[in-house]
Parts: structure tokens; C-alpha cells; sequence
């Protein structure tokens, strides 16, 4: 198995340059970043310094999960879930003192993740709020506390390769969803249905899949016509209405494989399709197709943008198209950057990971849009878990 | 429709109390508690004032779901999701300040939630952490700001009959989950694919069941033996593994319909049953009804958890049960209170919902548990979506 040293690496090198002695991370997502275990709930802490060896401080019932999946990093369990066990923090806070060094000196935290993305146990999110936060204070009490969001967040933009091996592997899984919608789709057949199918599909076809171990979807379906004040909207939701003739059905789709996440969109019309609306899908999949091309180390990102937002305008549905044409992801759902908008002050870099989805929502046809994930490489774009793009 | 005008009535004789002018609140599950409107992500913001009417700030793409459950609360609508809108957070800002009084000496926010429940979209949480609570301190210039967390808590704890007629909406919505599970356990099948089985029927069925708009399930289901060392754990990986004769599926299922939240477990044998398989259920069933029937205004809650106890050790099974019997839930898949566990301070007040749910793991025949959620009313246990209990 391929490991993430590169990562670990490169997030020391982050730290000397902020002269960092160490990091007390919590969110599953930056537990994963940095020790290669997602946590099962946000009950897991994670030790990173400088130097030596990382700790992983886990609940106890969740040991094997934990050691299959840690590297370079050692663990420690603690009693979690027993109607005899102290609280967790107090617990905690003890093994946190016995892995520090009274050499540190600064200390990074988590302070302003409002943004997160779910642990397996996606019913309940845990993460540091001010408890966690005065208990760094309190055993680190004299020393200085950063808050590291942002070095996070910087250093998570550029995917190593190990990682997007990973983020490969969920967007091949999500062409299980796809290929299910893509066949599901009928006259008759309501948003709600469509979206429960392609969970199920991807749930249960994604379980193993390259060795993954737990894998989820969230889809959200929208079909037919749209009002024009909501003509897009970033969350939409899935209805019973069943499907009439010659309607679209817009399927937005997160997948999590092991805490790395894909964003995928696909179109599909139930019976017969009007010519505007081929039309339609078409202006948008050479929308789609020219950001992609337009995607290498270098670029700028607001060109990126431009490139598939001229073919929408040259269409004629300019106005139609009223958001961004992509945004990073890759630990989350969304990562604040790359953004692929028009005033975008992004540069692309190799590494990076972000979406391609341009759009046209219309009032009496309903909405399309496309949307695949795409790695920068030196050589170009590379598109994900490639799927099919028709609409018929 | 009722109304949950008893909530806010009760939560501005709480803030009365504490001398608190007005909340200033984000997270999805306070939005909805003070509102009525569950947000579909973090983006909403409430300002519910002690005096006047309280204000929902929402992103212009929800206005309809806004307007179709805000309850006794003004709306105002902000550009969101479109390529050229202004950050939002300065938008919702200016918002604030537009509604704030000057005579406002003490504000309430949300400091200290470590665990939160997801809004709609699951996929990604959106929460208060420094950024928010640097603007609330920004636009609160000089004024006293309070951490409300333990208020809000306090205040869940208790259910009004609107929250409970909604809770029982979910609870009955749950048994579509559980007829399904009941119907598909059998030899052969994974845990993987029961749990998707589970999630996809409740997912159609419960749309629209009693006006329900949102509803989601998070299935986890174990099958087969147990590893002693985690014979039991709080959260279980759904494995791929087909089921063999004579095996416990034990099926543990978070429910959300519109932000009210349930929590039930039920258990099948596949292929034909052992006696002491039989016994084993058998003795937790009869636990989880005698922890139900003890349940009742002013009851120690750690004697609820000792009338289920108390079975299991009767029958032999006492250091098989390593768990709390209960604890609290609603807004979330679970409240820090009450506790029905042997060192628990609780004492059961009207309004209360707790789970009830013993169980006894072995290594060698698996695990048991019997979940439902029940109400502490006047007159004792109100079992909420009432299920069979078979499991065979």
C-alpha cells in the first residue's frame, strides 16, 4: 500500500517555516490529512509535531480501524462509550501532557473551521469549540497558541499524489450512482426515488471498491421546471413529485470514500426531449469540456471560468448561468480554493483538485449542469472517474 | 398547523433570567429550535430578541422553504451562491446591525457546541467558530456577550407537545426503516446492503409522511460475531460480508425528518436461531420494557437504568451489557441529558425523550440491543412510533 509521507513532509515543512513546534488537530478531516485514520467521530486527537512521531489518541473501540489505517504514527486508546468511563477530555487532556515536550514552545490549533466536513458517523458532528480550545490552553498553559486553520487550509489545496490516488478511487465509485441515475430516470419516477437509488447503488457497490472501506452518498435531485428565483441553488431538495414527459432531472452528488470526497452533477431527461433542451445540455457540455481543456499549472483561474462561460454566452444564455464554474474539494465536500469565478484571484498549481460544473437554469425548461472533478497535473487536466455526458 | 410558540415563550423567560437581550444563534439545530425553519446548510442566522419579533437571515435561494416554516419570525433574504454576491458574512453583518436595538446590554451566542447536528445537507457542516464569533464581537462593540450554549441545552431538554408531536413524525417514519431491515435480513446478505436497503425506504416512504419535507436515515449494521474487545462500540462499519446461518444483524438507525431527530435499534436472525440466542434476546426485551415502565416524572433516571440492569444481570449477562441504558435526543441524534446510566444525577421531568436501550454483546453469538425513543409524560412512558419487537 502507498502511504502519504509526502504530505506529513510537507506539512513540517509549513510548520518550521511558522516555527511550530507541534499540532493538537481534532476535525476527522485533519485527523486523516496528517495521520491517514478517519475517524469513526470526532473523539479522535491527533499529536503532530515537529519532531518525532505523531500520536493518534483514539477511543478504545475503535482500535483495529485505527491501526489499519495509521501512518508513521503511534496510538493510543482510551475508554470511550462504557458506563464506567471518565470523561473523555479529562482523559485526553492526561495523554495529551504525557506526549508533550516542555521544549515546545508554539503550539497550532484548530480555531476557525466553520466549515466541516462530517466523520463516518455522519448523524453527529464533533469538533473543537471552546472546550477543546481551554483545555490546549490549559495544558499548554504559557506557551503560545496559533490557530492553524489557515495553514491547514493552504496546505490542503495541493493534493499530493497519494491523495489523488484516493480521490481517484471515490470518483470511479460515484460513476456507480451515476450509471444508476442514468437508468432510473423515467417518466413517472419522482427526485426523492432517483436520489435514495443512487445512494443505495453507491453504498453498496463502492463498499470494497479499491479497498474502500466506508463509503457514503448524499444526493439531492431536482426535476422538472424551475421558479426563476431559485433558478440555481447550491442545495436543493428532492421531491415525490413524479416525473412528467420531457422533463430534466438534475442529480448534485457528494460521495465520501474513507474521508475523501467527490462532487459530481448529471443530467438525464424523462421521455421525450424538446430541441431546446439538447441544445441546452450540449452549450453545457462544451462548457464543461473547454474549462476542463483550459486547466494546467499556471492558469489563471477566472480564465478558467471564461472559458466555459464564453461558450455559454456565445449561446446565448449568459444570464442563465449565474454561478462560478468550479471550487476545490477533496477532504470536504467544498475547500475554499481554487474558486473558478470571474473575479477569481486564483492561479491554478499542480496539485490542486477542483470542479468543473458550468450551468444554464431555466424558468420553463429546468436546469442543467454538469460537473466533474479535476486533478491540475503538469501535463494538463485529469478528469476523475470519467463518466459518460448524455442527457437522452 | 400547530405552532411551537410555547419554545420561544420559554426560552425569553429563560433569557429573562439571565438578563439576556438577544441570542444571536447559527447553528441549524438552534435556528430551528427558536424558528421553526431548519436550515438547509449553516448559512441561516437567527436574532431572536427577548422583545419583538425575531429575525431569520437566510440566503435568498431558501426563500421559499424559509417562508413555509418560520414561525412568528421576520425574514430577511441575502444574495448567496451566485458568481458576483459579496461575502457573506459582511452581508449578514450589515443585516445584524440593521436589527439590533441600542438598548441591547447583554447578547447570547452559540460558544461552545462540540457536537452539533447536521443541517439538510449532511454532506458538510457549517457552524459558528472564530470568524462568526469575531463578527458577533464586532458588531456588539462594548455590549456584555454570553455564551448561551449550556442555556440553549438546558432548555432542549424538555420537549413541548409540538416537539413531540414532530418527534413522533420521525419515530413512525423510522419503522419503514425497520419493516425493511425485519423483511431483508437473511442468508446471504451484507450489512452493507441491509443499511442501504434501510436508508433508500426510508428515504421514499418517509417524504411526505405527515407533511415530513426533509428526511434522511444513517443506517450501520453489524452482523456475526463480535471481536470481544469491541463487543460493544457506539458507532459500527457495515461490512460487505454476507450474512451466514444462524447470525444476529443488529441494526442501529439515525433518523432526521426536518430537523427532529430519532434514534431506534432492532436485531434479526438470519437462517435459523440458537436457543441461548433466543434467551439473549429475549432478556433484553424484556429489560428495555422494564426501563420503559419505570419511566416517569421524578424518576431517578439512574433507576430507570437499573430497572433494565437488573434483568440482564438476572438472567447472567451482567458484564455483557457495558453501556448506558438511555440518553436524551431530539434536535440531535443525541443530548448530553438526561443520562440513564448507574452514576447519573438525572432526575426525569415531563417533556424529556430518552432512548431506552440495553443490550448484551458475546464474542461468540454477536450482539443484541433494542432501541426505541420514549417520552416522560404525566402518566408515565410514551413509546414513540411504537415497533415490533422480533427477532426471528
Amino acid at each position: 500500500m502507498m502511504s502519504n509521507e509526502e504530505r506529513r513532509a510537507r506539512m513540517r515543512r509549513a510548520m518550521e517555516s511558522q516555527k511550530l513546534d507541534a499540532l493538537i488537530v481534532r476535525l476527522p478531516e485533519n485527523v486523516l490529512l496528517l495521520s491517514g485514520h478517519w475517524p469513526m467521530i470526532g473523539a479522535a486527537f491527533l499529536i503532530f509535531p515537529l519532531e518525532g512521531k505523531a500520536t493518534c489518541i483514539v477511543p478504545a473501540c475503535y482500535r483495529q480501524e485505527t491501526l489499519a489505517s495509521l501512518e508513521d504514527c503511534e496510538a493510543e486508546f482510551y475508554p470511550f462509550g462504557g458506563k464506567n468511563d471518565p470523561p473523555m477530555l479529562a482523559v485526553v487532556s492526561k495523554l495529551i501532557r504525557e506526549k508533550a515536550s516542555n521544549s515546545w514552545k508554539r503550539i497550532g490549533f484548530e480555531g476557525d473551521f466553520e466549515t466541516t466536513s462530517p466523520s463516518w458517523n455522519a448523524a453527529e458532528g464533533m469538533g473543537p469549540a471552546a472546550t477543546t480550545q481551554a483545555l490546549v490552553r490549559e495544558i499548554f498553559h504559557g506557551k503560545e497558541l496559533v490557530d492553524i486553520t489557515k495553514l491547514i487550509v493552504n496546505e490542503r489545496v495541493r493534493k499530493t499524489p497519494y491523495e489523488v490516488n484516493r480521490l481517484a478511487s471515490v470518483s470511479e465509485i460515484s460513476c456507480f450512482g451515476l450509471a444508476a441515475f442514468e437508468a432510473a430516470v423515467r417518466v413517472g419516477i419522482s427526485g426523492v426515488e432517483l436520489a435514495a437509488i443512487v445512494e443505495k447503488e453507491i453504498m453498496i457497490k463502492g463498499t470494497g471498491y479499491r479497498d474502500s472501506v466506508r463509503v457514503r452518498a448524499f444526493a439531492q435531485v431536482t426535476t422538472g421546471a424551475l421558479e426563476t428565483a431559485e433558478a440555481h441553488r447550491p442545495n436543493i431538495i428532492s421531491t415525490a413529485r413524479p416525473m412528467q414527459d420531457g422533463e430534466f432531472a438534475v442529480l448534485e452528488l457528494g460521495i465520501v470514500a474513507d474521508g475523501y470526497w467527490g462532487d459530481r452533477t448529471r443530467v438525464r431527461i424523462a421521455g421525450t426531449a424538446r430541441d431546446e433542451q439538447l441544445r441546452i445540455y450540449e452549450t453545457v457540455r462544451e462548457a464543461q469540456e473547454a474549462a476542463t481543456n483550459a486547466i494546467r499549472p499556471g492558469a489563471r483561474a477566472r480564465d478558467v471560468d471564461a472559458a466555459a462561460r464564453s461558450v455559454i454566452e456565445d449561446a446565448g444564455y449568459g444570464q442563465e448561468f449565474p454561478h462560478i464554474t468550479g471550487h476545490g474539494l477533496g477532504f470536504g465536500y467544498h475547500e475554499p480554493w481554487p474558486i473558478l469565478g470571474p473575479h477569481s484571484e486564483d492561479v491554478l498549481e499542480e496539485g490542486m483538485l477542483t470542479s468543473v460544473e458550468p450551468g444554464i437554469y431555466t424558468a420553463s425548461l429546468g436546469g442543467v449542469r454538469i460537473e466533474d472533478d479535476v486533478v491540475v497535473t503538469k501535463d494538463g487536466p485529469l478528469v476523475l472517474g470519467p463518466f459518460r455526458k448524455i442527457c437522452n
